[in-house]
């Protein structure tokens, strides 16, 4: 294993449900502002502070809606024929975050004057940031601020803050300004400013602001309303740009002053553009009526049966439970729920990868949520239905047949602008297919196997059976070149063993499509056929190209080969490469990493999870032994699939290590970079570390498989798998494992190979070593 | 042969010594001004017309300095770790060609009244370009116009323009106007404008602009005088950014008036910037005051002794003799001639290409020079060595020893936006290397390699010993991996065949300068491995190196592959692709070319004709049988290549074929590209069909080599070579072969494998079929 940094200290304190920020460091700020971000899949915020920050500390006050994007020409270095034309960046939206405090002359901020029993918490149970501290003014005034926040998860529009101001030793003037601001940038990427605000309009409490992007046609409304405790006037404002709205109180020791702050936000994407300033004023004052506690609870009910669902407890690691616990609500808060959006890669948390979705969904965040929220991976699948025929588009521009899943886009057009990092993965679209399989094998869904997913897999096994050639060169077999798989330190080539495999698993997965349609489903069987010009020499094309498909191995290794390749790049110890030199492919040139034998993540090894029942235990572990010395795991995607793989051939303290990285990569910001946002694949892996690797979770031939075993330094864990209508829970202690059937009248899994048949509301012990 | 287009119909009639054109078409402006451009290595402008053109005619005016450049950040589609940060962009300088004519209240222009007697004309032998019209303007006068001009031969900052005017049928004023422009732009590629004028100044007759670059640091001078005959006052004035000069003649019927304009140039790189206003015009003042007549003697003497040593007489095509001399002016117009300037690819003829150097020179333009002009063959390759340092910080960003020359540049530095189409061509290292051997063959100047040669080759040398790897899966043969060979169609590629056997042919030329320099150049060894840190043990290991080079080879089908992956590529019938969608680099996605077995251009083909006493005569074969219908030519460095392979093996229909295509495509605008400006290395090329074609032309064992046909529609073509101090005349005719030797007192050649002793001033006949 590459030597990485010893685990960091920890930033935060060990708390299961809570992360904590004792000191505001403004050296921090960038960071904090990730870790402590709120969503709700729809509406993400970055943890920027209500008052305000100096110019000079590092900030992306960012608040945005997810699928919501500005494009712009892309540039580049040099004419390439059949590019993507245009960027797409997610944009930053009307800022509505301000609330400022002042108490006579002097105005609130942790930059002047004196801070104690300042707390900044993240409560992970109820999505619920709050801010607390005594602030002593530069003249001596002392008083307790609470700012308290969250993005509502019962109404995708709504966003809560509140201000909770005591005077401690003094009595006077207390004024709470509320703003929005309308005149916005995206902080990275966008070269242009991409929002013009279309008209401002308020009353005293409330207002409304809607803008529209330039190039991308969509208009945005953000309203706001407010409510004081005592009640007191409210004074609005409004320029061409933004809005402003004035309480005073007068404060008097011990007595707390309440400013509620009630935001609406839509777009032309839900709301007529005609109808998207009532739709917001009148939302915010909808629930502004209801108060805050009612829509509080609202929002905490639905995270409720979410940990109800989700949760995985850990017992005697709290570092671990922390970070697993961090990283469910991040994923959650970062999640479309409406079948026209998906998760970016850095969630709703930060500018970055320009909130594209990527291959991330299907490969690692559905395998996340499949077994607890299968109607959330319904919704993300039908995103990928919404985009097909851009993915027709790119297959055209590709000289192929079918479809093409663009590489990383938001409305389904390929956006990068270095096809060596993009439209090179083909595997994509064996990446969609799977989780096409692996919903409809959870879920029995064959409806959504009718309406959407086979007209999916039909599209993507035509690019296959198109894009291939099969070579006498290679005993006739069918070869598939210049592509990249997973491992993006070796794009162009011919033959990679993870594309390949994948390639014929999704092949060999819409033949079956075909056939259950045509079985079950025969007039909707009819009906695309005929949309999509299929025929029986079609579907016999693609069972010859999945049945001769070219299976690189290499007998005297015993190993299977990246790609045609791979073994004769120039070997490399990459334990020499300096630590400074580490993710290589900010520091080295593309031909330089590409000419050693040197990976960036997980490509066979992730096969060997994926297609886990086609490889014996014996293979998986030679590949281990063979490509763990060769992989940098530049990616925040490799770790946990190593770990998993570790998991299954017995070499824990790989797992466990591995484990470690992806727990609490973003919390305990190991590569430095979350204030750019969270690492969402990364996230979802660390589930997965624990499901699939420590507990061996696997669904071979439609059965649920479990090889549990429990880290050395943990006592005991546990978790909830729903499964065909079935739900059970799981509990893995030193010596057994426990399974309890919660929902469902029976469910045979499998436990160390043999079966275990599961009723309703009781409880099989087994034997972990059995 | 993939069918190419049938040979276009002449653009001009056929003229062993002229271009003429005898309409002026609108729609044909832009080709013409590259077809009509005029240089002398130094200064290059296009055709443009002095009195200029309507907005709406295709034009671009321009004027070139060698060399002369502005830098621009590139952009990039998205991050890359160490790519190139700089565009260099040679750069329109100020127009200095405009002479505007008035009658009375008319101004000529060929888009108003009507023109007769049409004649624009491009003396091949004299370099000079006349245009000759009589014009009746719409209010009915008649008036004779001749402009002329040439750029200097004899000297580079110097050149000189005129226009003559009878009027025919009326007595009036005639006015010229002469005008200096600083206020220019480029046409193509550069964003920003490059150039600022720093300074006019004019008295009556003359004048002087100075402006300077924004980014890269040039100052340029242009001054300029004037002449009338009979001769009558010159008014001149200035603006901030432009000089005008006007002379008001009495016209009376058939009396011709004259107007002289000469012009110097001069920039930073050779004249102190504060002394390049009176360097300009003082040069153009004394060479006024010297007069038309004598300086274009001067100009023409200096072509006069070039064609003398370079022409090649073709008789029985009248095309081809044409094709060929527009082809050897155009490439002497094209070249720097003082060490520090190069051939771009476009010579001084247009903004494409930015005005950069590539292995075009080493690999097309040297050969065509090396036997008729060596000194200028030197100055090209002090160039080469002038960039040493840039080349060894472009290794040190690829973290290679030695030095890589940058794949497209004018200062060293790589300017390339796409390291897929640069970079990743090593192939340029050996290029240089295989230059500097065969200048040093031809010329025996032992005191270059000693001086500049050696330094170059060792530090190639250097290059390729660390870029490779012995890899036991080869039999501990030394493999490069990611690199491109000439055929652009497969970058990225492992051990491309090309450059493995070339990189071996560098590393034991160095060796072998070592050896020489050792022994003949003892101190300047010595100076030269102690400012290098050479020593034996490298020594050793480039051997080691050149040894066991993996040197790839296919028994089966008996062809050298041209990389490891080629043979596994994706089978296509070339002829089956679309005629517009040829060129592919245009039209198909990078990856959509790669996946297929097809060829941009000669790669192994190349190999065959330059390290041509490695191969047999059915390797030749086999490989041009393999190659050739996978070849689509969509480089312009394709054609001449094969046409030689194909001489080489008797296919001489390809051969005559393949040079067709060669040698007028820019006279007949083949491409429907002329119009970017003209194709250096493929007017080089045609020279190379003839002379290393058909009349197999190799320098084996330091030896000429003759093995001469002639083509069937040919009656005799004949040319000379210098050689080791010698020049022989070679005449080739049906069934002979005759060789003269001019200067020297013997030479030792070979014809057909058989020597042949020559003694001066005697000539030997040979069989063609002996």
């Amino acid at each position: 294993m590459r030597k990485f940094h010893q685990n960091r200290e920890a930033i935060y304190p060990f708390d299961e449900w809570k992360i904590v920020e004792t000191k505001f460091e403004p050296r921090f700020n960038h960071r904090s502002e990730s870790i402590f971000s709120l969503g709700n899949g729809y509406m993400g915020m970055r943890g920027t502070l209500e008052e305000g920050i100096p110019g000079d500390v590092q900030s992306t006050p960012g608040i945005y809606i997810n699928g919501i994007y500005e494009t712009e020409p892309i540039i580049y270095g040099e004419f390439m024929a059949c590019q993507p034309q245009e960027y797409q960046s997610m944009i930053n939206i009307t800022d509505w975050r301000s609330l400022r405090v002042s108490v006579e002359n002097e105005e609130f901020s942790l930059f002047q004057g004196t801070v104690r029993d300042y707390a900044r918490t993240l409560d992970l149970k109820q999505g619920v940031l709050t801010r607390k501290l005594i602030w002593t003014s530069p003249q001596g005034r002392q008083l307790r601020i609470v700012f308290e926040r969250f993005i509502s998860q019962s109404n995708q529009h709504l966003a809560l803050m509140r201000c909770a101001v005591t005077p401690l030793n003094f009595s006077g003037t207390i004024t709470i300004r509320s703003s929005v601001n309308g005149d916005v940038n995206n902080f990275h990427h966008l070269r242009d400013k991409a929002l013009q605000v279309l008209s401002t309009t308020c009353t005293n409490e409330g207002g409304a602001v809607i803008s529209e992007t330039k190039n991308s046609g969509f208009t945005i409304g953000c309203g706001v309303t407010h409510r004081t405790y005592p009640k007191v006037p409210i004074m609005g404002s409004a320029t061409t740009t933004s809005l402003e709205f004035i309480a005073k109180f007068q404060g008097k020791p011990d007595q707390t002053l309440f400013f509620h702050k009630f935001i609406a936000v839509s777009t032309s994407r839900e709301t007529h553009p005609q109808k998207l300033q009532s739709f917001v004023l009148d939302l915010a004052e909808e629930r502004a009526e209801q108060g805050w506690e009612k829509n509080k609870q609202a929002h905490i009910n639905v995270l409720a049966k979410y940990w109800e669902d989700t949760d995985i407890q850990i017992e005697g690691d709290p570092a671990l439970q922390q970070g697993f616990r961090f990283n469910a609500l991040q994923l959650l808060q970062s999640t479309g729920r409406d079948g026209k959006t998906n998760i970016a890669a850095k969630g709703l948390t930060g500018e970055y990868y320009e909130g594209h979705y990527f291959w991330d969904t299907e490969t690692y965040i559905i395998p996340f949520f499949l077994y607890s929220q299968p109607e959330l991976v319904r919704k993300l699948l039908e995103y990928r239905y919404s985009i097909l025929d851009p993915a027709r588009q790119n297959a055209r521009r590709m000289r192929n047949k079918g479809a093409l899943f663009a590489w990383r886009t938001i409305n389904g057009h390929e956006a990068s602008g270095n096809f060596l990092g993009s439209t090179v993965q083909y595997h994509i679209n064996a990446a969609v297919a799977y989780a096409i399989h692996k919903y409809v094998e959870a879920t029995d869904d064959f409806d959504f196997l009718a309406e959407k997913g086979a007209e999916i897999l039909f599209e993507t096994a035509r690019c296959w059976a198109d894009r291939g050639v099969f070579l006498e060169s290679r005993g006739g077999r069918y070869c598939i070149n210049e592509v990249c798989g997973p491992d993006e330190y070796k794009p162009g080539v011919n033959n990679n063993c993870y594309t390949n495999y994948m390639a014929q698993f999704n092949l060999y997965l819409a033949l079956k499509a075909g056939h259950i349609l045509k079985e079950r489903f025969p007039e909707q069987y009819k009906l695309l056929v005929d949309k999509l010009d299929l025929n029986e020499e079609e579907f016999k094309q693609w069972e010859k190209c999945a049945d001769l498909m070219y299976l690189p191995f290499d007998p005297e290794l015993g190993i299977f080969p990246q790609d045609d390749s791979f073994l004769d790049k120039d070997p490399i110890d990459i334990d020499s490469i300096p630590y400074e030199d580490i993710p290589l492919v900010a520091n080295w040139h593309p031909l330089v990493i590409w000419r050693y034998q040197v990976i960036k993540q997980a490509d066979v090894i992730l096969l060997l999870f994926l297609l886990g029942d086609q490889f014996t235990l014996e293979e998986k572990k030679a590949n281990f032994d063979f490509y763990e010395p060769r992989t940098t795991h530049d990616s925040s995607l490799s770790p946990a699939i190593y770990s998993i793989i570790a998991s299954e051939v017995g070499y824990y303290d790989y797992a466990y290590n591995y484990f470690m990285q992806t727990a609490r990569l973003d919390l305990d910001d190991y590569n430095k970079n979350v204030w750019q946002g969270i690492h969402t694949a990364c996230m979802a892996g660390s589930w997965m570390c624990v499901v699939n690797g420590f507990a061996g979770v696997r669904t071979y031939g439609g059965k649920l498989w479990f090889k549990p075993y429990l880290p050395d330094k943990w006592s005991r864990y546990s978790f909830k798998i729903k499964f065909r209508g079935c739900q059970v829970k799981v509990v893995v202690e030193k010596e057994t494992t426990s399974y309890t059937l919660l929902v469902g009248d029976t469910l045979e899994i499998m436990h160390n190979e043999q079966p275990v048949t599961l009723t309703q509301g009781h409880t099989q012990t087994r034997g972990n070593h059995e």
